[in-house]
């Protein structure tokens, strides 16, 4: 028997058909991946050719050669140069497409995505990460950064060396607003934060988590959107990713190479998306944003029916894939 | 110089990247499809393999064998017995998987897509859509109904038989909710219907415009999502597709047929979706709803940043796109 949940925080409901539903085992990744070299020759991203990009606009402070740096991204979405504009004719609303988007070179090495990266390399990724965050934000064109990873070409991704992008928009995307207006719909409702509950009743529950530490809370979502789909939400009460400590920045770092790990290792290192959803620091203090990680292995398909309603159907169990994932050791 | 531009059917913008831009004939699907056989002896859908799927709910009415006609999907995503029930414990918000869905083979020929079907055979399959449309509509637990098409691995699709597929919810996806929602508020501030509002500057711009007939037109949004992403509207003011009359089902036909062969003669039959996008029945009246037909071609990948923000990005220019569009024969 099919069931229908909804996801509070997307908003949207999600078919769990079990009808089509699989063994965790059965999303492995078909195709197995060649190990790459640990470098090579004509990789723009590799040590050796930094002449083949623009030149960084940040590296990884290090002792000896860089161990992640960002670049302007060469095809960029968004013009770096300009003043911002609006304008409105009949229905045609438009505005200039200016902005940041930058490439975070996670690591040198061609071979090391960030599932098998050191601890140390990773926490230098994530503070990378935040740097450009912090960077952006204070581009007084930018209204809302997003950092995301495309990996493997189902993931919609063309290069393989290791590399994550964020975009620094100059106006907030309707679906943004949209999941805001009804979080703050739910604070004023029940006087507290749906993230915060979400932790609460996930920790509680226990059956959809993946792991827990001190600060953070990995989970399939009850309404997951797709197999593996996994949340990892700070426990403390953040709207902006920028106010997180450097102790916690320490703590995600292991957390999401750790989730990374488990799906690399569990699903064969199958493509995935990974972003962090996060308020602006401008909404520091709003009591109904939370900022977190959402990761998306691309072991499904969306197609018309999703691209019609915005829903999805998962052909998963949410509860036996955390149950899968968080028996990966 | 980027721009980005607001569709306001969808309530979503788009970032119009020429940077990243490519002329329309770059879009061309790069993997030559070998044209199929007539009929595949282990096709479930070719002609005498009817035993292979569930007996057919409804046959287009024709002389000799059969055109067109649905069958229960094998695989379908909800329960086709049950009552609805719901169910609410803390924040898991849960409901019964129980309504519709149905394929629609659209025709014997097991190499004869939609944009190679003779005139006569996709009015057949028009009309078979509306039946079903009707018929879903008229059990209960169907709140709401969404006809879609997945053409080519890309778009989702596992077999090659050229189909569709009809899915009835017994609930409203949250995404028509809030478009709806957005249309109301136009025509509370304008008085008037966006889409027809939307007919009306398009077809007197004519940049974007594909092809114009007495009830129908055809052309690229403004802030169009992807490369050749097209909408089909009807000139009427209806709210639910079960309304058109069969002159403009007939109509119909032609105009999605024919917008389908530029796309697959200009673009070298690549993968796409296409969708019914409607009200239901009980939304007769709204003055605000408009049903119309999106399509969209799968030239390029949604990745993280359209899962982390919802917008798109989309490496071509509508109105070059639609230039394009217009000028195959």
């Amino acid at each position: 028997m099919s069931e229908i949940r909804k996801n509070l925080i997307t908003g949207e409901y999600v078919i769990l058909a079990p009808e089509r539903a699989k063994r965790p085992s059965d999303f492995e990744c078909p195709v197995k991946h060649e190990a790459p070299p640990e470098r090579v020759d004509n990789c723009p991203f590799c040590p050796g050719n930094e002449d083949k990009t623009p030149p960084h606009n940040y590296i990884c402070p290090d002792a000896g050669a860089w161990t992640c740096r960002c670049i302007p991204n060469k095809f960029s979405a968004l013009s770096s140069e300009g003043d911002m504009w609006r304008n409105e004719e009949g229905l045609k609303v438009v505005m200039a497409g200016v902005g940041r988007h930058e490439v975070v070179i996670e690591t040198p090495y061609h071979n090391r995505c960030l599932a098998v990266l050191p601890d140390e390399a990773m926490k230098c990724y994530m503070s990378t990460c935040l740097h450009r965050f912090n960077a952006f934000y204070a581009d007084p064109r930018v209204e809302h950064v997003i950092l995301f990873k495309n990996h493997g070409a189902a993931a919609g991704t063309s290069l393989e060396h290791p590399h994550s992008q964020i975009v620094g928009l100059p106006m907030t995307p309707a679906q943004v607003r949209y999941r805001a207006q009804d979080a703050c719909d739910y604070f004023d409702d029940k006087g507290s934060c749906l993230v915060c509950r979400t932790i609460e009743e996930e920790a509680s529950d226990g059956r959809r988590v993946i792991m827990e530490t001190d600060n953070f809370l990995a989970f399939i979502p009850y309404a997951a959107l797709s197999p593996f789909h996994t949340w990892i939400f700070p426990k403390r009460h953040m709207p902006c990713f920028t106010a997180i400590t450097g102790t916690e920045l320490d703590e995600l770092a292991v957390v999401l190479k750790t989730v990374l790990w488990k799906v690399y290792k569990g699903l064969c290192n199958p493509d995935y998306n990974y972003v962090i959803r996060s308020g602006a620091p401008s909404d520091c203090n709003a009591d109904h944003l939370h900022w977190y990680v959402a990761i998306v292995p691309r072991v499904t398909k969306a197609a018309g029916f999703e691209l019609g309603t915005g829903m999805y159907i998962n052909p998963s169990i949410p509860e036996a894939s955390a149950e899968f994932l968080r028996d990966v050791k």
